[in-house]
This record gives structure tokens, sequence and C-alpha cells, in this order.
């Protein structure tokens, strides 16, 4: 799909990813191997079969070499799942989950509703995102409320050092920061 | 790119919409032929420069016949447009418009936000959307407070009888409603 070629020597799409900690540190991988190949931004995510843990599409950032700005880690993701399922629902029949490196913008959160996930964890937060001058546009603490309304759940800031790591690293290296 | 074949036959890139009208009609006409060509759900969008009303890229729902739930018209008309201009910015140097035959969903305000897009103008609300059982996600009085802040703006419900009528043909011919 849209990943850069190293994505496919870094993912194992046989294995099975037991926790949470384990499902999230692939992401943030993703994010940081993202920044040292310069391939795009400081941003990874990965999604799951709910119950086994089953790894079913990763995705990075890819706005800037791919001049496509709906090309977030978290829709690359998304695309890609789906694809591979051959459903544009990955809620049913079977449950998925998307982790992702950092808080989703206004765009990604709602690409993950329609997804159907049903969950969604997350390392960097909004305010991680915005002191690296990324806006991450309009989310607010209804729009999670309006989302748990409809069965999806959240867990926040895991592994959060881990993902900060990841923006510090693109930032000492002078990466883009592409908002219009 | 995402588009069935008779976008091709349907679109011209070398001219010039004068108005607001005339752009939205293609938007609404979009819309129309994805349901009688039975290529997706009933939702048209078209991106245009600003000043000289030159098409940039057009879209149609695509979510179902390509498993793809990213795939909403917006989403489809911003990747062309960005494609045919070479750039993640449709905001600078040349300021573009977004014109869509239904207000967008939460997914694709942001998408739109990120694109860089100056004003969205549309046709069918979201009640109207939701009056089909389309679900449109978390957007409120302060997603676009926001994102006008940021210097977008915004037209309500321009020709919203004939993008409504659109919902009804599609209603009519039992088109599917595809929310997770």
């Amino acid at each position: 799909m849209d990943c850069p070629d190293w994505v496919g020597d870094l993912v194992d799409f046989t294995r099975a990813y037991d926790d949470d900690d384990a499902r999230m540190r692939l992401a943030i991988t993703l994010a940081r191997d993202n920044v040292v190949h310069e391939t795009g931004g400081p941003f990874g995510a990965a999604i799951f079969q709910a119950r086994t843990g089953v790894l079913v599409g990763v995705g990075v950032n890819r706005v800037v070499p791919l001049h496509n700005s709906v090309l977030h880690a978290e829709v690359v993701a998304i695309m890609m799942a789906e694809a591979r399922v051959g459903s544009y629902s990955l809620g049913e029949p079977t449950a998925h989950e998307l982790f992702t490196s950092c808080e989703p913008c206004s765009m990604c959160l709602g690409a993950a509703f329609w997804s159907g996930v049903r969950r969604i964890v997350w390392g960097a937060t909004r305010d991680d995102a915005f002191q690296l001058s990324f806006d991450e546009g309009p989310v607010f603490p209804e729009s999670y409320a309006y989302l748990r309304k409809r069965g999806m759940s959240f867990r926040a800031g895991l592994l959060r050092d881990e993902a900060r790591a990841v923006f510090e690293l693109y930032q000492g290296g002078g990466g883009e920061i592409y908002n219009g």
C-alpha cells in the first residue's frame, strides 16, 4: 500500500501481540523508524484483532513524501487492514483495535470511527503534538463522549515517554512540520 | 485514482466553474451519477481553484465497492487534487475550495482542514444525512469555530433540495447504509 519498503522487513503478520504494551511498542517502533529512514512524520499506527492480538495492518505518516495530506499513520493502517480483511468494517464479525503512537487528530478519530475499530489506544497526547507545533484539529471531550455512546473505548498515554521521544528525535533532525 | 471509470467522461479539468451554484451542481451530479451507476454511496465532491474556478479534483463515495471506509467523496477528491497539483497543500500558493453534496462528516472535515482548502460549501445538511441513517460523527458548532479561527470559511445548504433528492434516489433504490 502506501508504506515504505522497510516496513515489510519490520512487521510480521503471522504473530500475535499479547498485551497493550506489546501492541503499543510496535506502533512506536514504526514511528521511530519512519523518522530514522526519513520516510515521513513521527507517527506510527497498528491494528490488531482485539481478542487474539494478531496483527492486521500497520501505517506510518506519509504526508510529505507522497504529497498527500490524508496519509496519516492511522489512515494508512486502516486502509491496509481493510484491504487485508477484504471488508470496510473492522468492527464485525471480528473486533479490532487501533494502537497509535500519538492521540488521533480530528480526521483520524473520524476515520477510526468509520472503520468500526472498537478501541483506540495512544501514546503521546494531543498536548505533546501541539508542543511539536502539529495542530490536531477540532477534537473535544464531547468528541470522545459521542464515540463512547456508540460503543468505542479509549486508553490514553500508554508508553507516553517513549512516544514523545520520537517527537524529540524528529525535531532534533529538523523534520518538517507541515501544517497548512 | 479511486474514482469509477464513468467519472472521466463526466468531468472536464480544462474548464472553469464561474460561481458557487455551478461548482455545487457538479458535486451533486457526481453524487447522483454514483447512485445511478451503482458505484458507491450518494455523495459527491469537487475541488476548485477559488479565484479562477478551474476544476482540480473530484470524488465520489467508494466505501462499499472498494472495501475501504476512508474513501468518502471528499477524501477521494482531496487525494486526487493533491496528486494533480503535486503538493500536500491546497492552501498555498493557490487557494482552493471544496464543494460537497453533503455536510462533511468528522473525518472529512478533518481531512479538509489538513488539506489546506480555504472554504467548504455543502448542499444537504448533517440532519439530512442522519435522516438517511448515516451517522456523521462528532462535529459540533465548536468544530466550525475552531476551523474559522484558523482561516477557513463555510457555506451551508446550497442547492440543498437537489442534494437531498440524491439521498431519496439512493434510498428508493435500496442502497446500502454502511455505518459500522
